[in-house]
């Protein structure tokens, strides 16, 4: 079996795609968000144990989160712990994002720590 | 305290921003990484428990897995076992991509099983 899973993202203009069933992920789920002009995912939410990073790859937004408003331009990452009520809302142009959920506290090491040099 | 923090990318053209301490990140490292033209990461390397996603924001390259060539592209995602020994290589603009490494099998549950809709 091989060591990695590989999907394209691009060229595909869906509004969701999530990414933990089709790359076999086991310690994170990712999504790859478009929202089109001045639209909005349609709930405030927040979540139990895991915290999420936004990575906005391209165009503008808002974040509300516990009702501040933060803009959000390209190149822009934002961590969220589990108990933010957040809302995001997509600009003019709208907004193409990354979330990356994982769980709290649950990274024990990395990079330096946990590679292994060949 | 607030429940998020967030920092900007954007026209900075570091080698490598590692957000992990910059974002107060417990269950990820998160790094943004810019190869220039026919550069590359100069080691392979695997991991002891952590797995990798990687996505292409852009440019394009080539990754070493386990000695087989994997092409490229601007919004492909691979996630990479620890055990995966690998090698990146950007192409001949340059590669521009996230890193997220998180603990294997560290996820316990996600998206609707997580949340708490307000």
């Amino acid at each position: 079996m091989k060591n990695y899973t590989k999907i394209s993202a691009k060229n595909k203009n869906e509004a969701r795609i999530e990414l933990h069933d089709k790359l076999n992920l086991t310690g994170s789920e990712i999504s790859l968000n478009i929202l089109p002009s001045d639209a909005s995912v349609p709930f405030v939410h927040a979540h139990k144990e895991n915290e999420e990073v936004y990575f906005v790859i391209k165009g503008t937004g808002t974040f509300v989160i516990d009702e501040e408003k933060i803009e959000l331009n390209e190149g822009d990452f934002i961590k969220i712990s589990p108990m933010g009520k957040r809302q995001i809302f997509a600009g003019e142009n709208g907004i193409t994002y990354l979330c990356i959920q994982t769980k709290t506290d649950s990274l024990t090491q990395y990079t330096a720590d946990d590679a292994i040099i060949c």
